[in-house]
């Protein structure tokens, strides 16, 4: 299968490219290094330093035999992605190219307006080209659990069937997001079941929580191959966040009261998902939504959890409550089903010490490089 | 109450300035005549000539003795609205400065990616403009039925109560839209919501159907006040693309089977809604959601009673039935609520055989300039 992958030098985007040209697809890989310029920019750059994206097709080349092509250029510009789309009809696209970051949504207006613009582009340009070069494409969407926010109902996958006086009918399920970064994924949602309606796409939108880990069993083959690394306030997810400092004895800063749950999954598991998807796609006129979560937990569980495997291999770990930068609710009921991916065939890896101490041991070579103000910079949602 | 007026020259927002001008209020009018542009550009220009908006504040002062202060710029550039802000600080602002055509945003990918870029901007930039300068301002948002679509169960004021195995939340209506233009308007919508939520901002968002008239009494008091008036295919809203044909003699085009209902309103209950709205304002943190129509009609409906009193004014009108451009269902069930407004104090103009009358007569003055060509442009969504 010839698989894009937009967003290609992301933590998530260059081990998918591996994925799949290690199973035998034809892979191109396109991005324009926006995160690399904004961890930059705002003193927060990745634990350890990842060569560029034509490099890492070399080192990937070396070590496999196996081309992954790279394109450098902005998917938010149409010509750059018709482009791609006209030399190569893609059968899908995973795109990840989007802002990725909820606190650098909220840091100024220039960022927010970044995020809106760069995101809803990125999106609606997909979606023109798969419509004038590639209308069989799947399209394959990053969402995030994050759109459907904290209701106090059970969260669905994706839809509801709602009676309302006697009445039926099947609607997205309600969303409403804690940042505007996830606003902006809401919007993309909104987006793509506009035009597959109308114009019969093909859409797998993948409702993702937080991933965390730093190994696959590609990136493991070669240091240059391994995803970048994001331990900051901006571009960290939190249990990466949480690893880097209990090994560099920075408290574990939870927010606010730590009783906010989320579902999580390691960066193997998005790999799996992601393939699944691609191999088992959506049908032409389908809008089909997964949550992509293999277990939950509170953020306070997720902090016990790092300081008691840290503790054992000798770290010294506290856990620091700091004030919530974000407007979120601290206690909050979350029930999400997650099943359409297991049914696909996902097998979880789920968040073992075992896990938990590979992780910290593999962070711990790095330790030299921690930058510690990128830990808390102080951004906040008011 | 100082009032800024974003789209002032448009069908709404010039009557609009007016309308609170003439009670009192101090109002600020913006525009950069988009839809000026855009209708040149398409060979679809309105029914008649409407002075340059500093040439009708120019008419107004004459008539009136009252001031409308205007400045031309792009609210969608963030550094003109904050000036405009700074300046002013309004304390409501009403937002109409968006592309309203759902089948310009349908023309291509240029159109479309101008109606993304343009709509979002322009509601971010408020949002932020308001949070930076006059956090108090009561955000008057112009929504559209349409978000809601034609869903099989009862369409509420914006929220629905939803009971899902066996707990309670209240979330956003469901939104499907049936055009890009729509769709941005939900997204419009998301935004409002989550800056609600984080900033406390005051929101009334104004779910509107499709406005007919031409006549309002402020603009009755001199043909250079008179609003804009399109009757073509992109910019021209039902009833009033029918009036014209009727008097031209061309056959009322009805989309497809013509089962198609919606919720219709005279301008001169825009004016009303608007004025009551910014009268008694949304709270802080909270965004307010009215259905804006007074009477449900289909679209053979509208065409029946066209045809009804054209002919027996002596015109011939002709109803034909069109390929339908749009991707839409030509049956659907339709039942929206809308008494909010009524409780705030609206009194409705209902569509009568004496008010297609008088429209009939009043676009009679101007046949000889309807351009024919500009009723069916052949704009399709598919």
């Amino acid at each position: 299968m010839r698989i894009l992958v937009m967003g290609a030098d992301g933590y998530l985007g260059w081990p998918t490219c591996m994925y799949f040209s290690q199973r035998g697809h034809e892979v191109i890989g396109v991005d324009n290094y926006f995160r690399r310029h904004a961890a930059r920019e705002q003193n927060c750059e990745a634990l350890f330093p990842n060569p560029n994206l034509n490099q890492r097709a070399i080192a990937w080349k070396d070590n496999t035999g196996k081309t992954i092509t790279i394109h450098i250029g902005d998917v938010s510009n149409y010509n750059f992605l018709r482009d791609i789309f006209e030399t190569y009809r893609p059968e899908a696209a995973i795109h990840y190219a989007e802002q990725p970051s909820a606190p650098y949504s909220m840091i100024d207006y220039e960022r927010a307006a970044f995020t809106v613009k760069n995101n809803l582009m990125s999106t609606l340009n997909l979606v023109y080209a798969a419509h004038e070069f590639a209308p069989e494409c799947h399209i394959i969407k990053l969402g995030t659990m994050g759109e459907y926010g904290t209701p106090n109902i059970d969260i669905e996958e994706g839809w509801i069937d709602i009676e309302h006086k006697g009445k039926k009918d099947r609607f997205l399920f309600p969303r409403q997001a804690g940042s505007l970064y996830h606003t902006t994924k809401i919007m993309d949602t909104d987006l793509l079941w506009f035009y597959v309606r109308t114009w019969g796409l093909r859409v797998t939108d993948l409702m993702q929580g937080p991933v965390y880990g730093i190994s696959t069993d590609e990136a493991d083959l070669d240091p240059r191959m391994m995803p970048n690394f994001h331990y900051d306030e901006i571009f960290g997810t939190v249990l990466n966040r949480f690893l880097v400092q209990a090994v560099v004895g920075y408290p574990l800063t939870v927010y606010g009261k730590g009783n906010q749950i989320r579902g999580y999954l390691n960066i193997n598991d998005t790999m799996q998902c992601v393939y699944l998807s691609a191999m088992q796609p959506a049908k032409s006129g389908e809008l089909r939504i997964f949550n992509q979560v293999v277990e939950l937990f509170s953020v306070n569980q997720l902090a016990e959890r790092v300081k008691a495997v840290g503790d054992k291999l000798g770290f010294t770990v506290d856990i620091a409550s700091v004030n919530n930068p974000r407007i979120e609710k601290e206690e909050h009921y979350y029930n999400p089903t997650f099943t359409k991916l297991l049914s696909l065939g996902l097998k979880p890896h789920y968040l073992t010490d075992d896990v938990l101490e590979t992780m910290l041991k593999s962070v711990e070579q790095y330790k030299d490089n921690v930058n510690k103000d990128a830990i808390s910079i102080g951004i906040t949602w008011r």
